[in-house]
């Protein structure tokens, strides 16, 4: 096995979801590394704090633990003889810090204390834009909502019209799925805990160095991380990496519904929605695709086996397991910044959507006004009975289509119909229900 | 495509996970189909307490939905036609109503109106006995933890031995997930909502019928049927779906990673651990398989995938997606009942596990005593200098494999150690850290 | 945990996708108990045909195992105790053949052997339909691309039309996927194993009755069950349940990519396909759902995670794991129904599929000529130079848009063009390149 | 959204499974940056051979297309933008070839032509290194099996001791299993297809061009490129990635398989095997880490839910969808860089083990003899009759293990049994079957 050249994997080039989004930096290498090494310096100044270690080790760990100081292809290269990079950096970190302080590297960890915690450190410094985005898209969705509270279109339901709703229920129900994201991952990433145990989560290594309270350690090095403290020691209680997978594949399917809408909408046929700004082609001027929402049904389509991935590591062996901790790393960091570029992007494309009302309009009348046939049945039934309801609808919609004629022009020639008003029962506009109420109800949420 | 014989597909045969589980009884077809009725009835009911319907009609189709009045092969038989088994039972309901009230009968509703709400009311069901055993089982381990709480062990990562814990911090690490699983699946529970949005989430349908505030409609169904008012028809939000995935699949972890542990302290070289009773071979009467465990590893195995395919389906197109909505079906039926047998499995297991401490005690030597190393290098590091103490732990660890002596005696013969006290170090019982103060704290918890 | 009233789980009631197909009965639990059945007869058979067991008892045996002789309930309820179905049943099918042959019974075989043999029946019995069910397709679509070789409709990409294709080239590629699964089940089918290893794999068992050639043994076993011999016991290589996802998610796949495509093809806004028979709604009678697509579209969403936990079960310790092989069975079970239902929709759809080339020809006008534009680019270069070209084709393409007028009249205004022939350049109809003979091509496959 | 700094996110800090392999080149972004350019000079220069293009231009276009004058991090930022990186690649490349010979550019040609062909290059390119290290893997596995054909240990099942084994039947088996993903890796490597079909899969751009003959045109691409000449463009015909999918995922789980018996007979208590060189700790000295079976047991748990993103890429709507093909690129990358470093570590592993025979035969005591239960009681059923012969043996287990003492003891001391010749009996070693002729025969495959 030789070093393979060159070894850095992935510059974006497969990542068009992700490649310019605030996440791809925060889940970089380069972000993991800098992480590692917050870490390495929260636990030196978390024991200078209790007085287990020089106020000076921690100075000088903390000077010493930035990334410009390590050679990130080197810790890649020595990385698999261990199984994991925090050997290697603990050995350049204590090389970096000198003779003197350099003991109090690391000192009482284990490799997955420091791991775990960056891990985390990344996970929340990757939300911070998600929530961003999320909160610029549901914004757009709410100016959308308002603003289309009664653009009357189709509802559609197994590919076909069903009955009339509008642009704008459609635009607060993507809204609430983005309030559910967001809800959701602020919960946990507020609960996402430093990581501190020793070699097996008895914290005993702490111990031979002197400390004398597990929760005040813990405690101390988890405000110096800048995360929550953990009751115990999670190294095989994985509920937050879970916890983690769960808001996230929630988010990527709930931006991936989002994209599924307006990929059917933005259809040649359809037209009823364009991206702001569509990705072009040279050789067909016409083509205007739907590029970002591409991308978001294409995170939306790996989001959830990565999260399976994840939540198939809570089933971890012993006090460090021989695999199902290692499996965890690439799909973690992979979903953070699918989800990253997703939230960006949907970010963009709310901002940008553009609603074409009148197509909206036409296109209600494709069914040559059956879409109100609900209504109608609903409306006749007390006036015809039931059976003879039914069996006129039902007469009238194959009319309608053999002889290519509006619902609304067969109806007003039936003369046992002549006392019904009709203008308002045929008006696919008429027919909305309580969609408008709806919006606004959903709206008051915040 | 002529009608299988016999049509019922699945009787537990395959299913040793869940098959004697209330949570296979609670979602069975039979539970199913109890659950759309109960959906239906509901309705009727809120109808008429709103004066949408004539109490007579509520009290007539709440008299006549009652499975035993129904078909299942037969339901199941026409399912098929139109893609949802909630077609034919409205008809067969109605017919069950009779003529007078049976136009009260699923008046305004949408199919999936009634599937999910009966779905919802499925999971409710069964996330009762699901916490009910969940309760069980974190009672069972607290139990262990007590009684446990200075039971020395081996700690091992990646499948050596690493330094000592004991075994009430293990039973409480087991217990703190099953918390982390009860807590987010009550939250979940708690907050699974009815569904009702008519043919396309406006429901104009019912105020085609008269409805007049939407809000009210709602409320009184959900107050009928028992669920939480939703603030918007959800056909295709699907947040409540991915909830009770993400609440699932992280339970079955939690019991997965029970499992997994008991399954490496019972091999038969270790032995720390006895399922109370074991699975047995007549062949091989020595055999005591764990096999609880081995079912419960099993859910653990399904149960990421299957959740995967509901996060799937929230990029669910239009007010109703073809595929994404009966693509959840199965799998979150399958899910409820693999945990629901999980956790009911669990509960045995773990009030009847048998812990060995003799034989915890005894497997502590499998390293010659070097599972002290940590600690001794720690204690020897100030008396012999950093450089000379890692010189000589590696020799002594060395010599204790090469000549099969343990560390102890090897240490007793270094003069230059004179004058360490050497009993307390090399005792694997005294150098167990926190691990006591830690499972206290954990059992704080409630 | 009490018996669950009642313990059977599934008569179909939420599978429309499986529920009435070949694969539904051959899948059942009473399938399942009859390959048991067979599988512990032709062990016997195969051991008295080497002289290992008298004759009597190979008769008394095959006489015994048929499944109306069982209890499949009890069976299913005495399951969980040992953790697999041939435990219990081997008892009864014991007792049913009485004292002088019951010891003939399962003789020198564990579980295992007879649970994975009677899994590879299962699935022999049920490719069979699966296959039969493809064949049908494959000739209805042959149909299809021969009828409609020279049928013009959009080609579309990222949702926008592109350039012409033709239904025929449509056709004949959902054609070669349904080839592609039929030759990946096929070759598949013909290498599925019988197993016989005893308790741990080594066959000891056997030769401590007498057995002298473990291949011998192996073979007759193999022969009078109907399946390959294995070179070697599998117990836990499980190349055979791998291949079976591999080919079952590819033919899920498969047809859903036909699902896909007929969806899109059926909206309303675009019709130009119809399936057969929709599903109706009688509020909506103008709606006709694309029901049996949709079933497919959910088969090929559920299918991947389901050949995913095969998969993982490859990862199975020891002889026989604890879990692994436990997991495999119900996801096996669940692949080869869906499977198997998705074929038989799928022959129906395609045999009722109707096509709609008015409709096709007229949406090829909905980018107003557009579509044309890369062979306009093409054409125009060479006369126009190629800046020229693109700058009037993107000066036409704005124009057609804005003032809402054809391309081809735009082009004839163009006095630059003059000399060019333009009808035949701007026909979509004249622009499907090699469409006809590739579908030519396409149909010699057999 | 603003560029990223650093935008470059993977070293390989977090892949210690394939960091340090040969798939990590073939799988960079480098080396699909030479894949895409590889794909853009085979077409120009298919055209030149069938004279639709200057000789001068495939040779100017083959010059320019070498990686070094390609800047890939402005390639990747300007990918979002287009959805995929061959748009900016085409502008770049064109721009190096030169105003005379820039119109021969991707001529013809749409970006998934590129994309795909590239992605089948760096599928074949990577397939090399893995299918040399399964060479290596299973030639290292032939010689344990032959070295220990009649190492006796324990065969283990349900994590306990069952009957005996031999090692080299374990080897053998291991082998079986690379083997069978050798050939399935053969296969596919061997179909996987160049792509052409231009917009929309009628190659009528190239029609448009002069070509006169898809199958001519396609086939000299194909020779060009290295690939396999397809039948009909497969842009949504995915088959050849559902293939990789399979393969891959097979290769991964058979690995998986070899490295959780290693982890398993790693483990302090056991003791049986040992990586050549475990993973060291310096805090621990008495720790040698299975590193290798641990990257392998991780790269298992991933490669499925990989595989099934890939497989569900299949339902891919129209002639190019919408997210559907952008889902396959990060995952097959990562499935092939997994799995080959999974193939790398393999051999490694394999070429390094050190089995411990003595080792092995003292844990076939752990049972004190019971191991070889099943043969006694096959051997005692003639001479004492079933009913006393099991009666028996259930009170000598209960003995052995009350008493702590050998069941050969126990047995010696029964009067009934002085007849019976009992040291062959109780011998493990002398109960291993035809462990010996399966491994022999096993091993006959090439």
């Amino acid at each position: 096995m030789t070093l393979a050249s060159p070894p850095y994997a992935d510059t974006g080039l497969l990542g068009p979801v992700w490649g310019l989004s605030g996440a791809a930096s925060e889940t970089s290498d380069h972000a993991y590394l800098r992480a590692l090494l917050d870490a390495e310096a929260a636990l030196t100044r978390a024991q200078a704090a209790l007085g287990l270690a020089p106020a000076e080790a921690a100075a000088a760990v903390t000077e010493a633990a930035v990334p410009a100081g390590f050679g990130i292809r080197s810790l890649a290269a020595r990385t698999p003889a261990g199984g994991n990079p925090v050997i290697p950096l603990v050995a350049d970190l204590t090389a970096a810090v000198g003779e003197e302080y350099g003991p109090y590297v690391h000192r009482g960890a284990t490799s997955q204390d420091i791991m775990d915690t960056a891990t985390m450190l990344v996970a929340v410094r990757t939300l911070e834009p998600i929530l961003a985005d999320l909160g610029r898209t549901e914004r757009a969705l709410a100016g959308l909502a308002v603003g289309h509270r009664d653009t009357v279109m189709a509802g559609r339901t197994l590919t076909q019209h069903a009955v009339p709703t509008t642009f704008g229920l459609k635009a607060a129900g993507w809204r609430a799925l983005v309030l559910d994201a967001r809800d959701r991952i602020t919960r946990v990433r507020d609960s996402l805990p430093a990581q501190l145990g020793g070699a097996a989560g008895t914290l005993a290594s702490f111990q031979a160095y002197g400390a004398e309270d597990a929760a005040a350690l813990t405690q101390a090095y988890a405000r110096e991380v800048g995360l929550a403290a953990p009751a115990l020691p999670w190294h095989t209680l994985r509920t937050p990496v879970a916890d983690l997978a769960g808001c996230l594949a929630l988010t990527a399917g709930a931006l991936g519904k989002l994209a599924a809408d307006v990929l059917t909408l933005s259809r040649t046929e359809i037209g009823e929605l364009s991206e702001g700004s569509g990705g072009g082609s040279s050789a067909m001027p016409h083509k205007a695709n739907p590029v970002r929402s591409t991308l978001l049904a294409a995170a939306a389509r790996r989001a959830p086996q990565l999260a399976a991935t994840l939540y198939g590591s809570l089933a971890a062996e012993d006090e460090r397991p021989a695999g199902a901790w290692h499996a965890e790393w690439e799909p973690l960091r992979d979903l953070l910044r699918l989800v990253g570029g997703a939230a960006a992007h949907a970010a963009e494309l709310t901002e940008g959507l553009r609603a074409h009302p009148a197509t909206m309009r036409r296109n209600l009348d494709a069914t040559r006004g059956l879409i109100v046939s609900e209504r109608l049945s609903a409306a006749l039934t007390p006036v015809l009975g039931r059976a003879r309801s039914k069996e006129l609808m039902t007469e009238l919609a194959r009319r309608a289509h053999a002889e290519d004629r509006p619902l609304h022009e067969l109806i007003a020639e039936q003369t046992e119909l002549e006392e019904v008003e009709l203008n308002d029962l045929t008006d696919p506009a008429h027919y909305t229900g309580f969609a408008g109420s709806l919006t606004d109800r959903a709206l008051e949420r915040r």
